[in-house]
């Protein structure tokens, strides 16, 4: 009894009253844990925690590194498009928040797929003859994020694999390694404009992949596939029987005045779940409003992918019902000025950065036309001082504080990304640093330091 | 390759000029999956969301019952506070959301634990001398049900139990199974105002135990736990070296006007995680404003568990936004009057109904103290007529229009729950109609039709 009694709050105190009364409050109860040996403390974190592993905060926070001192940080690595304040949301935005807040309505629980008034919203939204959408083919869900861990945990199991692209956002990984689902990357050809590699994708396939991802416009490519290049994507997966998530949260910001297509639209087979929300297009990222399109042209997800999903989105319920209740006035009375101010600004701030780093000897940006990215490749053969884009980034950081997040966050090394949402004078200024900083570092194909480029 | 054209598009049309220029562009790409089978489709939902199991669902939807047509339905059955519209938050409350979409500082992502501000503020509303809290000790949350999903990913494996009291909410449950983490059931007592029994409770620790889950103010009990028992449950904890989840989402929502005391003020070792938010006090559940409090005197849990909350945060982010931009107004503006009002309703409305079923033969109601729940037993063999707590309830909608939970949604059969919040007429009208239910059906200890009781 003694070794018992001893270990009472953990230490090697006498034990109170409280312990003693219960231990005299009958026999000893039986104690499955200390059967044989003695409890004792040890909580450890479950391999799903040790499993989630976010890239960007690893890289980042191992680059232990000061901005200049004598210069201010311009920071162009966070896809929020609110950092600085000149991009604000429509003002219809905010007061579709404040009537929602008025009404007193959406104070209480909504059903865990979202109200039907706002699943009715965003059907008749995103809804067209070629892809028709209705209340019951959206769920509403906390953000992107959520919809694409949703769309994800029902699609696969842990030993299944899914197709991602390389460059692509991180979460996908993030995500899947957490649930113990493989990943497989697939090819985007900066030659090609980002296409993607359709014969490497194709040749990733087998029998336990669960699903194609495909992210169109593209974080971090800021890259936007033609019609003819989302057909030919379609008809991979018809042919190898595999469904589609579509992460479609920059649908629309594409800076040509036509519309980007939706997979969905373009599908005549292929079952796509198409993860958007209004983070960037609205620019509320923090809102956390998100959303999954069920497209299922041929029934082929049927009941059992909608049961999942249902099933799945009663684990943490949805999105804030504030945000559920102005779904509405959000989506109709945002003025079409707000959305072409929006893409004007990506699309001259992309062009500008575009031209001015497409001077740089050793720098080849890649033109984007669509989201808010860019991706700049780097001649690290004319860097010899650096031995990566991650290095190549840190230094600078230190010498010309401009932050851009290194691509080997997104599983591309020897690319940086640039974020297109800062204002102009900011973009200029930082492309002048960058420059700055590649001349003098740049040492040209003979090695010789300080030789001029061909550019 | 006849067979791979025919696959085209998933059915057998010609191919299109598209699919022929994949096919002519080179050599027939490898195709893990086609290799020596036909692809097809075969979508499966994934075995974790067949695992994702909402028993209240299940089972509310398996009761094929309408409401007596002449009867307006009493739904006493969701623990939504706001339905009826006779609890309305706090003018502050909603002022605090305005304010903070004004600001337009409150759009952006916020990091994934939440703004460090919106973390102190609600660290230092729980902070007390016994158990001190930091901004770094707080995590904010997609509401408490997502405080409790993380609680429960970092500190248990699939494999690994947690104990869970019963009845109980059913989440814990539904959480736990579709991680594949198993469930043991402690006994609440009913006659000793649901307190634990707490020999069982012991008797169910074992190796392979992570966790025990105490919900204290109780949902579906209303019960409150004194500081004797809720020291009694620490000594279990200590004893047998378990970390404890404790769901304190109903945390001062007593009816007598002493502060309930919380598990972590009392523990002098045990490691706690404390989930909470806005959801019940500030009647605003739809907001999905949730958090957890780390407490961890004896660095117990330490770094480890505090990194993989980190983690797996990061997976789909927390609370929008605005309403962190709004949770120090919330929390420091609503009036003292607001707090006592809501209780003293909840109070008013619990001996109503205790009052009124009290003296209804066959039934058995515990008197509760808090949340905002009463539980009453059915003694069923005074009502042969129903085989279970899910029939009675099933004609009890049929026959009276009256609608509440069967207790087998708490893994508690043969009891109900009754919802506290619906105005204080409806109130009386559902406790008549109960009554007026069981004099129709009571049938005595002999089994004689209409006997009377001894009330």
């Amino acid at each position: 009894m003694d070794s018992y009694l001893i270990q009472v709050n953990g230490n090697t105190t006498l034990p109170s009253l409280l312990d003693v009364h219960v231990n005299l409050n009958g026999k000893a109860p039986s104690l499955g844990k200390s059967k044989g040996r003695k409890p004792h403390w040890a909580v450890r974190a479950s391999d799903m925690s040790k499993r989630t592993f976010n890239p960007i905060r690893a890289i980042v926070d191992s680059m232990k590194v000061e901005p200049h001192p004598e210069k201010p940080l311009i920071s162009l690595s966070l896809g929020d498009p609110t950092v600085f304040g000149n991009l604000p949301t429509d003002d219809e935005v905010i007061q579709a928040m404040k009537e929602a807040l008025d009404s007193r309505r959406y104070n209480g629980y909504a059903p865990s797929v979202g109200y039907l008034s706002g699943r009715e919203v965003v059907a008749k939204y995103y809804s067209c003859p070629e892809a028709p959408l209705e209340a019951q083919d959206v769920i509403l869900t906390s953000g992107c994020s959520q919809a694409i861990e949703l769309a994800l945990a029902v699609l696969a199991n842990p030993g299944q694999n899914i197709l991602v692209p390389r460059p692509g956002f991180s979460l996908y990984k993030t995500l899947a390694q957490s649930m113990g689902i493989e990943v497989k990357f697939y090819n985007l050809l900066p030659e090609k404009s980002w296409e993607i590699d359709l014969k490497q994708l194709e040749s990733l396939v087998d029998d336990k992949t669960a699903c194609l991802v495909v992210n169109n416009p593209s974080n971090p490519c800021g890259s936007v596939f033609s019609k003819s290049h989302l057909q030919k994507i379609l008809a991979v997966a018809s042919r190898q029987c595999i469904p589609i998530l579509a992460d479609e949260i920059y649908a629309e910001m594409v800076f040509e005045d036509c519309k980007s297509e939706s997979l969905a639209k373009l599908s005549k087979n292929v079952p796509i779940l198409s993860c958007g929300g209004l983070a960037k297009r609205w620019l509320v990222p923090g809102w956390r409003m998100g959303w999954i399109l069920i497209h299922d042209r041929r029934e082929i997800f049927g009941k059992e992918i909608r049961d999942g999903l249902l099933r799945l989105s009663q684990r943490i319920l949805g999105p804030c019902t504030v945000v559920q209740g102005a779904l509405k006035a959000i989506l109709h009375r945002t003025s079409p000025e707000f959305y072409h101010n929006t893409l004007s600004f990506l699309k001259s701030n992309a062009a500008l950065c575009y031209d001015a780093l497409s001077g740089v000897c050793g720098l080849r940006p890649v033109r984007p036309s669509g989201a808010m990215y860019l991706m700049v490749g780097i001649e690290m053969e004319s860097f010899p001082e650096f031995e990566n884009d991650v290095e190549f980034t840190e230094r600078l950081i230190a010498e010309q504080s401009v932050f851009c997040l290194p691509a080997t966050c997104f599983e591309y090394p020897n690319f940086f990304r640039v974020v297109l949402t800062v204002p102009e004078e900011m973009m200029v200024e930082a492309c002048q640093r960058i420059q700055q900083f590649c001349e003098r570092h740049y040492q040209g194909s003979e090695g010789a330091p300080d030789l001029e480029c061909d550019k």
